[in-house]
Protein backbone atom coordinates (compact mmCIF):
# COMPACT_ATOMS: atom_id res chain seq x y z
CA UNK A 1 0.00 0.00 0.00
CA UNK A 2 1.05 3.55 -0.78
CA UNK A 3 1.56 6.74 1.43
CA UNK A 4 -1.73 7.62 1.97
CA UNK A 5 -2.13 11.64 0.32
CA UNK A 6 -4.00 14.42 1.65
CA UNK A 7 -4.03 17.57 -0.65
CA UNK A 8 -4.96 21.38 0.50
CA UNK A 9 -5.59 23.23 -3.03
CA UNK A 10 -6.65 26.64 -2.41
CA UNK A 11 -5.61 30.27 -2.27
CA UNK A 12 -3.37 32.21 0.12
CA UNK A 13 -4.62 30.84 2.82
CA UNK A 14 -3.88 27.57 1.93
CA UNK A 15 -0.70 28.50 1.09
CA UNK A 16 -0.06 29.83 4.37
CA UNK A 17 -1.33 27.30 6.08
CA UNK A 18 2.05 25.27 6.48
CA UNK A 19 3.92 28.49 8.63
CA UNK A 20 4.33 28.19 12.12
CA UNK A 21 0.19 27.52 13.43
CA UNK A 22 -1.08 27.27 10.33
CA UNK A 23 -3.93 24.92 10.36
CA UNK A 24 -1.95 22.56 7.35
CA UNK A 25 0.98 21.95 10.37
CA UNK A 26 -1.60 20.79 12.22
CA UNK A 27 -3.19 18.74 10.44
CA UNK A 28 0.17 17.27 8.54
CA UNK A 29 0.60 16.41 13.01
CA UNK A 30 -2.29 14.69 13.19
CA UNK A 31 -2.01 12.49 10.31
CA UNK A 32 1.57 11.83 11.10
CA UNK A 33 2.88 8.67 10.13
CA UNK A 34 -0.37 7.92 8.59
CA UNK A 35 -0.75 10.33 5.36
CA UNK A 36 1.11 12.92 4.16
CA UNK A 37 -0.56 16.30 3.87
CA UNK A 38 0.32 18.34 0.21
CA UNK A 39 -0.02 22.04 0.46
CA UNK A 40 -0.85 23.21 -2.85
CA UNK A 41 -1.89 26.38 -2.30
CA UNK A 42 -1.62 29.66 -4.58
CA UNK A 43 -1.28 33.08 -3.03
CA UNK A 44 -3.81 35.86 -5.35
CA UNK A 45 -5.64 32.75 -7.49
CA UNK A 46 -9.11 32.83 -8.06
CA UNK A 47 -10.40 29.88 -9.14
CA UNK A 48 -10.51 31.12 -12.98
CA UNK A 49 -6.79 30.80 -12.73
CA UNK A 50 -6.46 27.82 -10.58
CA UNK A 51 -8.36 26.05 -13.71
CA UNK A 52 -4.74 26.07 -15.52
CA UNK A 53 -3.20 24.21 -12.75
CA UNK A 54 -6.37 21.46 -12.48
CA UNK A 55 -5.22 19.10 -14.79
CA UNK A 56 -1.14 19.47 -13.29
CA UNK A 57 -1.87 19.25 -9.63
CA UNK A 58 -4.30 16.24 -10.22
CA UNK A 59 -3.29 14.22 -13.42
CA UNK A 60 -5.50 11.06 -13.86
CA UNK A 61 -3.03 8.84 -13.57
CA UNK A 62 -1.27 10.02 -10.19
CA UNK A 63 -1.33 7.06 -7.84
CA UNK A 64 -2.15 6.87 -5.53
CA UNK A 65 -4.66 9.21 -5.58
CA UNK A 66 -5.44 11.61 -2.48
CA UNK A 67 -7.50 9.95 0.13
CA UNK A 68 -9.03 13.71 0.92
CA UNK A 69 -8.98 17.16 -1.10
CA UNK A 70 -10.00 20.44 0.43
CA UNK A 71 -10.87 23.05 -2.11
CA UNK A 72 -10.31 26.40 -0.56
CA UNK A 73 -11.47 29.76 -3.33
CA UNK A 74 -13.17 32.60 -3.09
CA UNK A 75 -11.96 35.07 -1.09
CA UNK A 76 -10.00 35.95 -4.01
CA UNK A 77 -12.94 35.80 -6.73
CA UNK A 78 -15.19 37.88 -4.59
CA UNK A 79 -13.04 40.75 -4.63
CA UNK A 80 -15.28 43.98 -5.69
CA UNK A 81 -14.84 45.21 -9.23
CA UNK A 82 -13.77 48.57 -10.20
CA UNK A 83 -11.93 48.23 -6.80
CA UNK A 84 -7.69 47.97 -5.94
CA UNK A 85 -8.21 43.80 -6.58
CA UNK A 86 -10.90 43.95 -9.15
CA UNK A 87 -8.07 41.96 -11.80
CA UNK A 88 -8.94 38.91 -8.72
CA UNK A 89 -12.67 39.20 -9.42
CA UNK A 90 -14.68 36.13 -11.29
CA UNK A 91 -18.64 36.47 -11.83
CA UNK A 92 -20.40 34.34 -9.47
CA UNK A 93 -21.96 32.08 -12.12
CA UNK A 94 -18.38 31.54 -13.38
CA UNK A 95 -17.34 31.09 -9.67
CA UNK A 96 -19.87 28.08 -9.63
CA UNK A 97 -18.59 26.47 -12.91
CA UNK A 98 -15.55 26.52 -11.80
CA UNK A 99 -16.40 24.55 -8.79
CA UNK A 100 -18.18 22.22 -10.39
CA UNK A 101 -15.00 21.40 -12.96
CA UNK A 102 -12.67 21.21 -9.97
CA UNK A 103 -15.41 18.86 -8.15
CA UNK A 104 -16.16 16.69 -11.30
CA UNK A 105 -12.60 16.46 -12.36
CA UNK A 106 -11.08 15.02 -8.80
CA UNK A 107 -14.30 12.80 -8.95
CA UNK A 108 -13.07 11.19 -12.16
CA UNK A 109 -9.65 11.04 -10.55
CA UNK A 110 -10.78 8.60 -7.65
CA UNK A 111 -14.63 8.17 -7.02
CA UNK A 112 -13.76 7.18 -3.10
CA UNK A 113 -11.52 10.83 -2.75
CA UNK A 114 -13.11 12.42 -0.02
CA UNK A 115 -13.83 16.40 -1.53
CA UNK A 116 -14.60 19.13 0.99
CA UNK A 117 -15.25 22.72 0.02
CA UNK A 118 -14.32 25.28 2.68
CA UNK A 119 -15.76 28.50 2.08
CA UNK A 120 -14.15 31.90 2.03
CA UNK A 121 -13.78 32.98 5.62
CA UNK A 122 -15.58 36.13 6.50
CA UNK A 123 -14.36 39.98 5.93
CA UNK A 124 -13.56 42.52 8.07
CA UNK A 125 -13.89 45.83 5.98
CA UNK A 126 -12.26 47.74 8.88
CA UNK A 127 -9.23 45.32 8.99
CA UNK A 128 -8.84 45.54 5.73
CA UNK A 129 -9.32 49.15 5.26
CA UNK A 130 -6.08 49.15 8.78
CA UNK A 131 -4.22 46.74 6.19
CA UNK A 132 -4.87 49.05 2.82
CA UNK A 133 -3.24 52.02 4.81
CA UNK A 134 -0.49 49.98 6.25
CA UNK A 135 0.59 49.08 2.19
CA UNK A 136 -0.34 52.49 0.85
CA UNK A 137 -0.82 55.29 3.66
CA UNK A 138 -2.88 57.75 2.66
CA UNK A 139 -3.59 57.11 -0.71
CA UNK A 140 -5.52 54.15 0.18
CA UNK A 141 -8.27 53.46 -1.42
CA UNK A 142 -11.35 54.32 1.06
CA UNK A 143 -13.45 52.08 -1.01
CA UNK A 144 -13.49 48.56 0.34
CA UNK A 145 -11.96 45.95 -2.26
CA UNK A 146 -13.98 42.77 -0.55
CA UNK A 147 -16.60 43.32 1.61
CA UNK A 148 -18.45 40.81 3.86
CA UNK A 149 -21.79 41.05 1.85
CA UNK A 150 -19.95 40.18 -1.28
CA UNK A 151 -17.91 37.25 -0.29
CA UNK A 152 -20.81 36.02 1.81
CA UNK A 153 -22.68 35.36 -1.47
CA UNK A 154 -19.35 33.09 -2.79
CA UNK A 155 -19.75 31.18 0.52
CA UNK A 156 -23.15 30.55 -0.16
CA UNK A 157 -22.61 29.44 -3.65
CA UNK A 158 -19.86 27.11 -2.06
CA UNK A 159 -22.64 25.24 -0.42
CA UNK A 160 -25.00 25.55 -3.18
CA UNK A 161 -22.78 23.56 -5.28
CA UNK A 162 -21.52 20.96 -2.43
CA UNK A 163 -24.94 20.16 -2.23
CA UNK A 164 -25.11 19.82 -5.68
CA UNK A 165 -22.39 17.82 -6.16
CA UNK A 166 -22.83 15.58 -3.25
CA UNK A 167 -19.25 16.15 -1.51
CA UNK A 168 -18.77 17.96 2.04
CA UNK A 169 -18.23 21.34 2.83
CA UNK A 170 -17.56 24.11 5.58
CA UNK A 171 -19.33 27.02 6.11
CA UNK A 172 -16.42 28.72 7.43
CA UNK A 173 -18.12 32.46 6.63
CA UNK A 174 -21.07 31.86 8.94
CA UNK A 175 -18.58 29.86 11.24
CA UNK A 176 -16.25 32.19 12.12
CA UNK A 177 -19.34 34.53 12.34
CA UNK A 178 -20.90 33.16 15.27
CA UNK A 179 -18.20 34.25 17.73
CA UNK A 180 -18.17 37.53 19.39
CA UNK A 181 -15.03 39.30 18.10
CA UNK A 182 -14.26 37.50 14.93
CA UNK A 183 -12.95 40.42 13.26
CA UNK A 184 -9.41 40.39 14.86
CA UNK A 185 -10.12 36.93 16.98
CA UNK A 186 -9.93 35.18 13.95
CA UNK A 187 -8.27 37.53 11.03
CA UNK A 188 -4.96 39.61 10.73
CA UNK A 189 -5.61 41.70 8.36
CA UNK A 190 -9.93 41.28 7.87
CA UNK A 191 -9.05 38.17 5.53
CA UNK A 192 -6.21 36.45 6.52
CA UNK A 193 -6.00 33.87 9.37
CA UNK A 194 -4.71 34.36 13.18
CA UNK A 195 -3.65 31.68 14.88
CA UNK A 196 -7.08 31.32 16.48
CA UNK A 197 -8.60 31.19 13.10
CA UNK A 198 -6.09 28.81 11.76
CA UNK A 199 -7.34 26.23 14.47
CA UNK A 200 -10.98 27.08 13.39
CA UNK A 201 -10.39 25.81 10.37
CA UNK A 202 -8.13 22.64 11.66
CA UNK A 203 -11.13 21.90 13.93
CA UNK A 204 -13.72 22.03 11.07
CA UNK A 205 -11.44 20.01 8.94
CA UNK A 206 -11.00 17.13 11.31
CA UNK A 207 -14.48 17.41 12.37
CA UNK A 208 -15.67 16.19 8.39
CA UNK A 209 -12.89 14.07 7.93
CA UNK A 210 -14.05 11.63 10.75
CA UNK A 211 -17.40 11.76 9.57
CA UNK A 212 -16.02 10.94 5.92
CA UNK A 213 -14.16 7.85 7.73
CA UNK A 214 -10.66 9.24 7.62
CA UNK A 215 -10.15 9.48 11.33
CA UNK A 216 -6.57 9.70 12.06
CA UNK A 217 -7.49 8.11 15.55
CA UNK A 218 -8.15 5.17 13.57
CA UNK A 219 -5.75 5.13 10.77
CA UNK A 220 -2.94 2.42 11.78
CA UNK A 221 0.46 3.77 11.98
CA UNK A 222 3.09 3.18 9.16
CA UNK A 223 5.20 1.03 10.70
CA UNK A 224 5.05 -0.31 14.77
CA UNK A 225 5.56 1.94 17.46
CA UNK A 226 8.97 1.64 18.72
CA UNK A 227 7.34 0.17 22.34
CA UNK A 228 5.82 -2.66 20.44
CA UNK A 229 9.53 -3.85 19.06
CA UNK A 230 11.35 -6.54 20.74
CA UNK A 231 14.34 -5.77 20.69
CA UNK A 232 16.06 -9.12 20.85
CA UNK A 233 13.83 -10.25 18.25
CA UNK A 234 13.44 -6.80 16.06
CA UNK A 235 11.97 -8.66 13.22
CA UNK A 236 9.07 -9.90 14.55
CA UNK A 237 7.45 -6.78 14.69
CA UNK A 238 7.95 -6.00 11.30
CA UNK A 239 7.05 -9.37 9.82
CA UNK A 240 3.77 -9.02 11.53
CA UNK A 241 3.07 -5.30 10.74
CA UNK A 242 4.32 -3.93 7.51
CA UNK A 243 2.34 -3.45 4.61
CA UNK A 244 4.30 -2.31 1.58
CA UNK A 245 3.99 1.23 2.45
CA UNK A 246 6.03 3.70 0.23
CA UNK A 247 6.78 7.01 0.10
CA UNK B 1 8.63 17.25 -14.30
CA UNK B 2 7.18 15.75 -10.95
CA UNK B 3 7.17 17.76 -7.99
CA UNK B 4 10.13 17.71 -6.19
CA UNK B 5 10.88 15.56 -2.86
CA UNK B 6 13.14 16.47 -0.03
CA UNK B 7 12.90 13.32 2.38
CA UNK B 8 13.61 13.53 6.11
CA UNK B 9 14.36 9.85 7.49
CA UNK B 10 15.48 9.83 11.57
CA UNK B 11 14.10 9.26 14.74
CA UNK B 12 11.92 11.45 16.96
CA UNK B 13 13.98 14.80 16.41
CA UNK B 14 12.80 14.08 12.61
CA UNK B 15 8.99 13.27 13.67
CA UNK B 16 9.07 16.23 15.74
CA UNK B 17 10.06 18.37 13.02
CA UNK B 18 6.83 19.24 11.86
CA UNK B 19 5.42 20.08 15.21
CA UNK B 20 4.45 24.05 15.40
CA UNK B 21 8.25 25.46 15.30
CA UNK B 22 9.82 22.70 14.18
CA UNK B 23 12.57 22.40 11.43
CA UNK B 24 10.63 20.55 9.10
CA UNK B 25 8.00 23.36 8.67
CA UNK B 26 10.37 25.68 8.74
CA UNK B 27 11.93 23.52 5.54
CA UNK B 28 8.64 23.29 4.18
CA UNK B 29 7.76 26.64 3.98
CA UNK B 30 11.18 27.85 2.83
CA UNK B 31 10.62 25.05 -0.07
CA UNK B 32 7.06 26.21 -1.05
CA UNK B 33 5.41 25.64 -4.49
CA UNK B 34 8.98 23.97 -5.09
CA UNK B 35 9.40 20.97 -3.23
CA UNK B 36 7.63 18.78 -1.00
CA UNK B 37 9.07 18.06 2.61
CA UNK B 38 8.00 14.67 3.61
CA UNK B 39 8.41 13.55 7.27
CA UNK B 40 9.58 9.87 7.45
CA UNK B 41 10.93 10.42 11.40
CA UNK B 42 10.26 7.73 13.65
CA UNK B 43 10.25 8.26 17.33
CA UNK B 44 12.04 5.56 19.61
CA UNK B 45 13.86 3.98 16.49
CA UNK B 46 17.52 2.85 16.30
CA UNK B 47 19.15 2.26 12.86
CA UNK B 48 19.11 -1.28 13.27
CA UNK B 49 15.09 -0.85 13.58
CA UNK B 50 14.99 1.60 11.29
CA UNK B 51 16.82 -0.96 8.67
CA UNK B 52 13.58 -2.76 8.19
CA UNK B 53 11.95 0.19 6.84
CA UNK B 54 14.57 1.79 4.19
CA UNK B 55 13.84 -0.52 0.95
CA UNK B 56 9.82 0.50 2.25
CA UNK B 57 10.45 4.23 2.45
CA UNK B 58 13.28 3.95 -0.36
CA UNK B 59 11.82 1.57 -2.93
CA UNK B 60 14.30 1.44 -5.76
CA UNK B 61 11.26 2.55 -8.54
CA UNK B 62 10.33 5.99 -6.88
CA UNK B 63 9.18 8.43 -9.29
CA UNK B 64 10.62 10.74 -9.12
CA UNK B 65 13.59 9.53 -6.60
CA UNK B 66 13.92 12.69 -3.65
CA UNK B 67 16.52 15.34 -4.72
CA UNK B 68 17.45 15.43 -1.19
CA UNK B 69 17.21 13.22 2.20
CA UNK B 70 18.01 13.40 5.82
CA UNK B 71 19.43 10.74 7.89
CA UNK B 72 19.20 11.18 11.47
CA UNK B 73 20.14 8.61 13.78
CA UNK B 74 22.31 8.25 16.54
CA UNK B 75 20.53 9.34 19.47
CA UNK B 76 18.50 6.08 20.28
CA UNK B 77 21.69 4.19 19.09
CA UNK B 78 24.14 5.85 21.75
CA UNK B 79 21.48 5.00 24.78
CA UNK B 80 23.51 2.92 27.21
CA UNK B 81 23.91 -0.08 28.16
CA UNK B 82 22.41 -1.46 31.21
CA UNK B 83 20.40 1.40 31.48
CA UNK B 84 16.98 2.64 31.39
CA UNK B 85 16.91 2.46 27.94
CA UNK B 86 19.19 -0.08 26.62
CA UNK B 87 16.91 -1.85 24.31
CA UNK B 88 17.45 1.00 22.16
CA UNK B 89 21.58 0.51 22.12
CA UNK B 90 23.25 -0.56 18.88
CA UNK B 91 27.17 -1.25 19.07
CA UNK B 92 28.93 1.89 17.48
CA UNK B 93 30.56 -0.70 14.80
CA UNK B 94 26.70 -1.86 13.74
CA UNK B 95 25.73 2.13 13.90
CA UNK B 96 28.46 3.21 11.09
CA UNK B 97 27.56 -0.64 9.06
CA UNK B 98 23.61 0.31 9.01
CA UNK B 99 24.83 4.46 8.54
CA UNK B 100 26.81 2.89 5.03
CA UNK B 101 23.62 0.72 4.29
CA UNK B 102 21.45 3.72 4.29
CA UNK B 103 23.25 5.69 2.00
CA UNK B 104 24.41 3.01 -0.55
CA UNK B 105 20.53 1.93 -0.95
CA UNK B 106 19.74 6.21 -1.41
CA UNK B 107 22.83 5.87 -3.87
CA UNK B 108 21.17 2.78 -5.64
CA UNK B 109 17.87 4.76 -5.32
CA UNK B 110 19.49 7.86 -7.22
CA UNK B 111 22.77 9.06 -8.38
CA UNK B 112 21.55 12.56 -7.98
CA UNK B 113 19.47 12.77 -4.46
CA UNK B 114 21.86 14.69 -1.82
CA UNK B 115 22.11 12.89 1.16
CA UNK B 116 22.91 14.04 4.68
CA UNK B 117 23.88 12.66 7.20
CA UNK B 118 23.20 14.93 10.38
CA UNK B 119 24.86 13.52 13.73
CA UNK B 120 22.34 13.54 17.01
CA UNK B 121 22.23 16.50 19.33
CA UNK B 122 24.64 16.78 22.42
CA UNK B 123 23.52 14.87 25.61
CA UNK B 124 22.51 17.47 28.94
CA UNK B 125 22.87 14.95 31.24
CA UNK B 126 21.56 17.48 33.86
CA UNK B 127 18.57 17.78 31.07
CA UNK B 128 17.51 13.75 31.20
CA UNK B 129 17.87 13.30 34.84
CA UNK B 130 14.97 16.48 35.45
CA UNK B 131 12.67 14.43 32.71
CA UNK B 132 13.34 10.73 34.14
CA UNK B 133 12.70 12.12 37.45
CA UNK B 134 9.11 13.93 36.06
CA UNK B 135 8.40 10.35 34.52
CA UNK B 136 9.21 8.36 37.51
CA UNK B 137 9.75 10.54 40.05
CA UNK B 138 11.74 9.04 43.05
CA UNK B 139 11.70 5.58 41.36
CA UNK B 140 13.95 7.37 38.56
CA UNK B 141 17.46 5.41 38.28
CA UNK B 142 20.29 7.64 39.22
CA UNK B 143 22.66 6.27 36.54
CA UNK B 144 22.36 8.82 33.37
CA UNK B 145 20.73 6.57 30.30
CA UNK B 146 22.51 8.30 28.08
CA UNK B 147 25.71 10.72 27.75
CA UNK B 148 27.36 12.98 26.11
CA UNK B 149 30.24 11.60 25.68
CA UNK B 150 28.82 8.46 24.89
CA UNK B 151 26.42 10.45 22.20
CA UNK B 152 29.90 11.81 21.05
CA UNK B 153 31.17 8.93 20.28
CA UNK B 154 28.28 7.88 17.19
CA UNK B 155 28.21 11.80 16.11
CA UNK B 156 31.92 11.36 15.23
CA UNK B 157 30.66 7.92 13.22
CA UNK B 158 28.81 9.65 11.28
CA UNK B 159 31.16 12.38 10.33
CA UNK B 160 33.50 9.19 9.70
CA UNK B 161 31.14 7.28 7.36
CA UNK B 162 29.79 10.99 5.91
CA UNK B 163 33.54 11.40 4.57
CA UNK B 164 34.06 7.55 3.28
CA UNK B 165 31.00 7.66 1.90
CA UNK B 166 31.26 10.88 0.22
CA UNK B 167 28.10 12.19 1.46
CA UNK B 168 26.94 15.40 3.13
CA UNK B 169 27.02 15.84 7.21
CA UNK B 170 26.38 18.31 9.48
CA UNK B 171 27.89 17.74 12.81
CA UNK B 172 25.02 18.90 15.05
CA UNK B 173 26.50 17.53 18.45
CA UNK B 174 29.94 19.71 18.09
CA UNK B 175 28.01 22.84 16.71
CA UNK B 176 25.31 23.46 19.41
CA UNK B 177 28.00 22.82 22.17
CA UNK B 178 29.69 26.11 20.68
CA UNK B 179 27.10 28.13 22.04
CA UNK B 180 27.07 28.62 25.57
CA UNK B 181 24.12 27.46 27.59
CA UNK B 182 23.26 24.74 24.77
CA UNK B 183 22.21 22.38 27.15
CA UNK B 184 18.71 24.44 27.97
CA UNK B 185 18.49 27.05 24.82
CA UNK B 186 18.46 23.89 22.37
CA UNK B 187 17.17 21.23 24.21
CA UNK B 188 14.02 20.32 26.50
CA UNK B 189 14.67 17.48 27.81
CA UNK B 190 18.05 17.26 27.50
CA UNK B 191 17.60 15.74 24.38
CA UNK B 192 14.45 16.64 21.92
CA UNK B 193 15.11 20.41 20.66
CA UNK B 194 13.31 23.30 21.64
CA UNK B 195 12.51 26.22 19.23
CA UNK B 196 15.94 27.83 18.86
CA UNK B 197 17.51 23.67 18.69
CA UNK B 198 14.62 23.37 15.68
CA UNK B 199 16.37 26.80 13.79
CA UNK B 200 19.95 25.76 14.33
CA UNK B 201 19.09 22.51 12.61
CA UNK B 202 16.86 24.37 9.88
CA UNK B 203 19.97 26.64 9.29
CA UNK B 204 22.43 23.80 8.70
CA UNK B 205 20.23 21.67 6.57
CA UNK B 206 19.71 24.81 4.35
CA UNK B 207 23.58 26.09 4.77
CA UNK B 208 24.14 22.26 3.15
CA UNK B 209 21.26 22.00 0.74
CA UNK B 210 22.59 25.46 -0.42
CA UNK B 211 26.26 24.28 -1.04
CA UNK B 212 24.45 21.11 -3.05
CA UNK B 213 22.51 23.22 -5.62
CA UNK B 214 19.36 22.93 -4.09
CA UNK B 215 19.02 26.26 -3.05
CA UNK B 216 15.08 26.95 -2.31
CA UNK B 217 15.72 31.20 -3.45
CA UNK B 218 17.09 29.40 -6.79
CA UNK B 219 14.73 26.98 -7.67
CA UNK B 220 11.82 28.61 -9.75
CA UNK B 221 7.99 28.55 -8.50
CA UNK B 222 5.81 25.55 -9.72
CA UNK B 223 3.13 28.34 -11.30
CA UNK B 224 3.44 31.96 -12.19
CA UNK B 225 3.03 34.48 -9.02
CA UNK B 226 -0.28 35.61 -9.36
CA UNK B 227 1.23 39.30 -9.98
CA UNK B 228 2.65 38.04 -13.29
CA UNK B 229 -0.81 37.01 -14.68
CA UNK B 230 -2.29 39.31 -16.94
CA UNK B 231 -6.02 39.26 -15.47
CA UNK B 232 -7.16 39.69 -19.22
CA UNK B 233 -5.15 36.76 -21.10
CA UNK B 234 -4.29 34.63 -18.08
CA UNK B 235 -3.66 31.74 -20.40
CA UNK B 236 -0.31 33.59 -21.40
CA UNK B 237 1.13 33.03 -18.48
CA UNK B 238 0.30 29.48 -17.80
CA UNK B 239 1.81 29.12 -21.41
CA UNK B 240 5.07 30.30 -20.93
CA UNK B 241 5.92 29.24 -17.61
CA UNK B 242 4.02 25.56 -17.14
CA UNK B 243 5.56 22.27 -16.98
CA UNK B 244 4.29 19.29 -16.45
CA UNK B 245 4.50 19.17 -12.47
CA UNK B 246 1.89 16.92 -10.83
CA UNK B 247 1.87 15.34 -7.20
Amino acid sequence: MMRRKIVLFGDSITEQSIHQNGWGVQLANAYSRKADVLVRGYGGYNTRWAMFLLHHLFPMDSTPAPIATTIFFGANDAALLERTSERQHVPIEEFKENLRKFVRHLKECSSTMQIVIITPPPISEEGRQAYAISVYGVNASKLPERTNEATGQYANACVEIAKEMGVWYINLWSKMQETDGWQTKFLRDGLHLTTEGNIVVYEEVIKVFNEAGLSADKMPLDFPHHSKIDYQHPERAFQQNVCDITL
